[in-house]
């Protein structure tokens, strides 16, 4: 009896030289050196600036029944978890479900307010994606970033469906996308053009 | 007197990780391994599978007043010009307009049917972009590839727009659009989307 129907979905939004994130990360800076002075501006600027015309992007982005997403992009602590960080989102974070973080420091879970629940898994992605499965039930488990943690899951060919946000700039330099992921064979699904943004959606054909 | 109003346009099919050929690339596989057992079905399937819903772009493609490309992109021909070789594009190449063509090797100059004719240029990508704005006239000049030459002008800053067609697949390796090129603002001009490709066109923001 197999009841799911969920899929497991990469969702990154990546500049047009596929980077998801910049050099030098800090705190100041979640995204590194990103083309915008370090502002993390250009490469969310569709998410910040022009929220009504990406309504239905952002939405479906955090209506997963459970996600996950590396270290790095939970926070800028790194080594043991030795001073509080409950993450970039506040106290009620956007995600209303359980959130599976990827670490090799052990931690436990950490309630929020609105239903999120950041869980530190430590025992690598397949045990991680595992848990999230289970904690999505019917539901699709989103991986949210960084490149470094979508390119762990399309190596080993866990991703049914990305969803990329193409951001207008090129980086350079950072953390890209695809870095050392063998090709893929994929279905275009979507594609929708706003101001600041190209939202494509892909079928990882198998 | 400047009455120059052509665009210097970078115009490349790439995967949705950014190749623009596969590694290993032969005269049976002008574009190498690129995910279709070197048949190039899958990287310019757009063009040849489904011509009718592309014809717009793949006339932009060939209006300009001049073009450019790489020696690779021109033929499997390496070293010295010790056999004859005139392209791919048969007797009547689809330019109808100057190509240069960037080699260390000295040719004379190749006329084709139709109005195409090959230059070839020694002296440097400054150079062959001189020439071909002589051409051009008031037209564009075109950048047709590989990914190598479109780098270098990238790089030099003497691309105006980008015109990319992202192909439903990864590479994985080989050549790769906008490998060493420095982060360039962008401005989304138009995108669109057909069954196997969507075309998004960027100016470069200076």
């Amino acid at each position: 009896m197999n009841a799911r129907t969920g899929k497991v979905i990469c969702n990154l939004t990546v500049s047009v030289d596929g980077y998801a994130a910049g050099l030098r990360q800090t705190e100041d800076r979640p995204f590194g050196d990103d083309g915008a002075d370090g502002t993390g501006a250009l490469l969310h600027a569709w998410m910040f600036d022009t929220p009504e015309e990406n309504r239905a992007e952002v939405e479906q982005m955090t209506e997963a029944g459970a996600f996950l997403m590396g270290r790095n992009m939970f926070g800028p602590v790194r080594g043991a978890w030795d001073r509080p960080w409950n993450g970039w989102w506040g106290d009620d974070p956007p995600f209303h479900a359980p959130v599976f973080v990827l670490t090799h420091h052990p931690r436990d879970p950490q309630p929020m307010d609105g239903g999120t629940t950041f869980h530190f898994v430590t025992d690598g992605i397949r045990s991680a994606l595992e848990r999230a499965r289970a904690a999505a039930g019917d539901g699709d488990v989103s991986i949210l970033g960084g490149a470094t943690t979508a390119n762990q899951y399309l190596s080993a060919g866990l991703v049914d469906e990305l969803r990329l946000h193409i951001a207008p700039f090129t980086l350079g330099a950072g953390t890209r996308l695809f870095d050392g992921v063998p090709g893929m064979r994929l279905e275009q699904l979507r594609v929708r053009a706003a101001s600041l943004v190209t939202h494509v959606t892909y079928r990882v054909v198998r």
